[in-house]
């Protein structure tokens, strides 16, 4: 579990909350099974009755999982034991035609549910906040950075609504993969549900059924597909926010000083500098994007399972999948609170387009000037003014004023123009307006 | 490039491919904006009847993107170049108004959708072998194996079946991903097409129209997450082959022996045993899939770039992406082969079955017993039959036969039906022809 | 922390721990300012006598590192909080001249010391139970496999051998990171320790003192070289801890049946199998396997930390360089395990050499037929002669005993031998006797 | 091959030279033979005569390797033919004894030795740059960067000494790992060299020294540590270089404009904007360093391979480790070039110290108020009286001022002083010196 971790994720990856989905699983099963007519109703009541977390030694059950290889093993045999007590004539009917692994992975489906539901919300709320800003920050200029150098004029809307877009992307493809992954896991021993005789797929559909889960067309247990896809897709979620994160912790840099992450005590201060006020947002977002790809490439490879079911990489999902999982949903919470209260200073964005004296303009100069040099001759002239005013100090507007190919081609109201980042922002607005059109009302 | 590299990718991921497809694209561009009305169109078509890569020194373009930083500087200024020299009027129209990474990008695009369409008639060809097989084999039985131990039985056509099912999801993943991902890129310097005025979306358009791609609703310089969904579907895909690959693999060991790969001469043998006939082509899937998860986390590392475009995170994805689909693909096409010339081995499937004496059905003896003992007492029963058996070296069915709480509920001829597998497949046609009704007609 | 983590690691990475080993560092650093008559002996006293985890609120600390950024700034607040109350002369002095990563890293570098001393015992007692396998089972002969087929025959001695002589290379890379790793963190804010004035080396070094740790010669906050040195070689040695697993798990298979994990009431059964023996030592080694490598990954990514503190890749390492050396942990104690107490079969070993009827030898009739033949022409002949063996059913001795060119050189006696493992057994007794040659008497 | 791959490890790597090497063992084996008295002497220098590399086809034997399995099996093949042709007598021993694995990985080592003297080289030349600028620019003072935040006074020559601190354990690890990495393989089909009788290890040894390699204590045809070490000494120092590219990135950045890469005519320009001068020498580093880390994860994957020689993933390393390598070694020569040749602003410095009126030189006032204060005190105070500087636009100095409990310990001189960035250095010489000091002379 991560120091970042939000607690609801924390919450619906805890030990108990592990062990507590197992449970609801082995009741649900009992009642599918009861509807199914392959055991006496009173059984599955009985068995559901037992099927409380708080009742079981969650640690005693991790101890014994080491040994027994998983920890469905001792669940079950501890369901048994209390159910054994209680309702004895119930006892015989516990985990009925399962093996561990329906029991773990369906648990995991349903713990998947609910970080899902989670990371929507969030994603849902950043998106939100990013299409309020990038809408509220349409015009405000600042300048373009290719390779870590200022570039050419942009608008921050234009910044955020790129990886607005990005975002709507991720929620699609995490629409898209939920019927894939939100089903039941039921095989029994090697996948073919023998144990139940020919009333397997009636179970199946009954089991998914009372747990509101769909149904695949075969037990799963080594085709790790839908789980890997459930990893990918917040893989490529959370780098997205950390790109988001490290563009405007970048922007936040002292000597950039363009925006800074809202305030509040206790927030992103040091133990020995006073002065200090850190973007510890943006430090969430890139540390969970910084562990997010080794975990997701272990899924990949965990994915290879043998048989049946695989040796050993299997419990190889156990850590990783919840790890990822709580990335993803850290970093959410932290750019979704971040993009909300960004404190924009759209006065340094100037200053720092100013900083270079024209050279940000060089590429409109260039487009000014092609129509009459051809583009390949206007970026050599161009060049060559940004190279001479650079080198004597000036501003570029200057120097292309006494040079006469530009002189004959742009006036002073020209030259004036040309280097007014409101003039040079293109298809901005309409990039914005597409990415904005597909919010929902 | 590996070793394994399916000819078609090979070529589609070629240095000189490359070129190609970027000399495709600044033809394209310089159509569009004639369309457009942004360049005169026969400056247009001067450029566009230059843009052949066996025209340009693939070596020196090379060399020179070192200092560069791209490939895309040195082919726009050869472009010019010859431009120059045949259509001099043309020149100062090449490369109008886009940045490198529009044409670098556009291109891996072009070069993306051909490996696409080579991976989707592959995986097409793999799963109809897969279907077939699964079919043929569908009451073909086998030690189901979970932990790499014997487990319950199964059917060779579940375990084919299974595996389908996972690559029928992969289709579904890469048909979805196809319009997000087969979309132009074009942006300008800083993302706003400032360059093209207020034509930048009109010939965006008319560009994704000429190289028949779509268009996202921004550019996407620093949004890389279309190409990390390429890279991880892929990937996942991979996986896929990477278990069907080892399973088969094992089944083919020497002590197993339940199949082989198809035989051809040449195929499989060593420099030194002569007797060897290797199974190389899970041994090429493998590799794939053993190199695929880290290739997989580099997209995810490289998709955080700073701004507008990033540095050094960009050109990270050069050879990984490729790589990841070559793996795939070399992965896919093995398989293919080797599905579709499967050699099956049932008789040794029996006997492998026979092996554990009875042991391999204990499940289905406790299943037998559970509805007069409860599952729990049946498991203890039957576990200590197995034991017993082991170490007395004898059947199974013996060993019960002499229980007294297994022989008042199961009669000799009981007995014999429970270790006969036809008699304990479960659901495993039902889940075949789950699997089987998703195929295309 | 992952279900099967060692209890000593579980306890050496614990939250609790985490913050006793911080405040640890704390109380030194007092006490070695106090040395250096930069703080007063009493304050030192009075801060160090605080500085006992008990006291301090865990959870409360962690909860309020989220919004600081790092867990050292709550803690300094509160150890400052109770001396305060207990010793209000001394508040002024606690964490004096250190920043929160000094704090941090200094703790990382005390729980890894323990984790080594942990990891070297337990890798010591695998390499003592390997060297004794190894010796006493070097003439015990079974197939080598290749490409996971019968190859020639080999010893089990030598394939421990082999893996012990990659161990003795893991305890040899173990030793020498030792001292670059278990160095003091002390830089103050920017690494300069200018916070002490001109005592910064002077207190560094009495720090180091009262720890037992090394000094370097700067500090290294954004160097993480050693951290990713300790990460890598726990990850080699998890990789060839992974690789004895596989092995020992494939031949422990049903169908292989040579060796079997140690069993014990409880181990590896299964929640629906009755018959169930599963390898679990091995679950356990595959699994950290198939963890460590996207672990290693991130530690490699998150080395490369901006300036002289970094922002979000710091944080990355604090969850993923535990879970490294708790996977390695826990595959050590599970193979140590499964080696003292590895069950041979040698009876199925020969069992399986008589498989294919003389197949293995196939190299060692190449070898006696070369001298005569050349090598070129005995593969040549013996691959015919072991096709056609195959194919009409009978022992590869058989069919060269009817062939002209092999009965010239090998009469009836030569041939019995040729087909005796124990004269095709080559250098491994020397191989075993190096390996073991290096083990400490 | 990058884009970006020296020249030197290109060679090094390339298809045909990977034939070569595996020829050269070829021939050093026959000769080693030879010596042993195993095979004709006329025979060994026969077969060594035809070892020349630009006989064969690469592409034809590439081709063939595909269904072979490796490139060994075409090769022997075509040698034997070549042989076969122009010394018949010696054909028949061609190969003899050794697996295709002994002639590969044989290879590899000899083509790895050929790119870690490269490396070697190419790091000291970084080292000794690194060492003349951190000794010319030990009083180069500049903020100090935490968190992308201005933190304190640092000096460039600390910077680049931690740096190169870092290298020096680097230098260190690559020394250490070469007795164990370059070694030959030998081992034979299974790895007990049985095919050569009981003159395995003479012939051994002799093959070490006409290739001047070592000897391990057995083959280690499944014993992957050694390249893995190789691969990740090599990651660790591609992060530490990447690590030194984005400070170099960020310090360039146009708003920080601290030091810049050296230009040259074609560096660092852009396609579409004239006044580019992208620092392509941090973008090549940062770019290896992007794609390191999963390409050691796939080594560490990659290395659990099966018994005597494992299933697909040993070819999995064939691509890796030289990407790998080349990774390294393209960013090695970037880094070289651009510390050798870097622009410093010393003034820009200045300016960006001074950018913040005060904040900087937070730390150091509060070490300058803790003797009286205490430092919890002290801490608040400088905290509250920069908050204020900050909203006031003021300077901290000023506040402080007029800040009674300031002033009555710090009188003009002292305040003075305190934001004067070469007063607040520590140990920053010390620590350069100690750095210095390891360097050879």
């Amino acid at each position: 579990m991560g120091l970042f971790t939000p607690a609801a994720l924390a919450r619906a990856f805890a030990p108990d909350t592990r062990i507590e989905r197992m449970l609801e699983v082995e009741a649900a099963l009992a009642r599918a099974e009861a509807t199914a007519g392959v055991i006496p109703a009173d059984a599955a009541e009985a068995i559901a009755a037992q099927c409380r977390a708080e009742a079981f030694d969650v640690d005693a059950l991790e101890r014994s999982a080491r040994d027994a290889g998983n920890l469905a093993i001792p669940l079950v045999a501890a369901l048994t034991r209390v159910v054994a007590e209680r309702a004895p004539q119930a006892r015989g009917y516990v985990h009925w035609g399962a093996t561990s692994q329906d029991i773990i992975d369906t648990g995991i489906v349903l713990q998947l549910r609910d970080a899902l539901g989670f990371i929507d919300a969030e994603l849902a709320r950043l998106c939100d906040a990013l299409a309020t800003q990038a809408d509220a920050h349409r015009r405000t200029t600042l300048a373009g950075r290719t390779w870590l150098q200022q570039a050419s004029p942009t608008t921050l809307g234009l910044k955020l609504a790129g990886c607005l877009a990005g975002f709507q992307r991720d929620q699609a493809r995490l629409a898209a993969l939920r019927p894939r992954l939100l089903v039941v896991q039921l095989g029994g021993a090697a996948g073919t549900l023998a144990s139940l005789g020919d009333r397997g797929p009636a179970i199946m559909a009954a089991l998914a059924d009372v747990l509101d889960l769909g149904v695949a067309p075969a037990p799963w247990h080594t085709q790790r597909d839908t789980l890997c896809e459930c990893a990918t897709a917040l893989g490529i979620l959370t780098a997205g926010l950390g790109k988001l994160a490290r563009d405007l912790a970048l922007l936040a840099q002292t000597e950039v000083g363009e925006v800074a992450e809202p305030q509040a005590p206790g927030r992103g201060g040091s133990s020995t500098m006073p002065q200090k006020r850190n973007p510890v947002g943006a430090s969430v977002a890139i540390a969970a994007a910084t562990r997010v790809p080794g975990l997701v490439a272990t899924m990949l490879t965990a994915a290879v399972q043998e048989h049946e079911r695989g040796l050993g990489n299997w419990p190889a999902e156990w850590e990783t999948l919840p790890a990822i999982v709580e990335c993803c949903g850290s970093a959410l919470v932290a750019m979704a609170e971040v993009v909300s209260g960004l404190v924009v200073d759209a006065d340094r964005m100037q200053a720092n387009v100013a900083l270079t004296h024209g050279q940000l303009f060089a590429e409109a100069a260039q487009f000014a000037l092609a129509p009459s040099l051809g583009r390949d001759q206007a970026h050599k002239l161009v060049a060559d003014a940004c190279r001479r005013a650079a080198s004597e100090g000036r501003h570029v507007r200057e120097v292309l004023a006494e040079t006469p190919a530009a002189r004959t081609t742009l006036d002073g109201a020209a030259l004036d123009r040309l280097f007014d980042a409101q003039h040079y922002l293109g298809a901005s607005d309409t990039f914005i307006d597409r990415v904005l059109a597909a919010m929902p009302r």
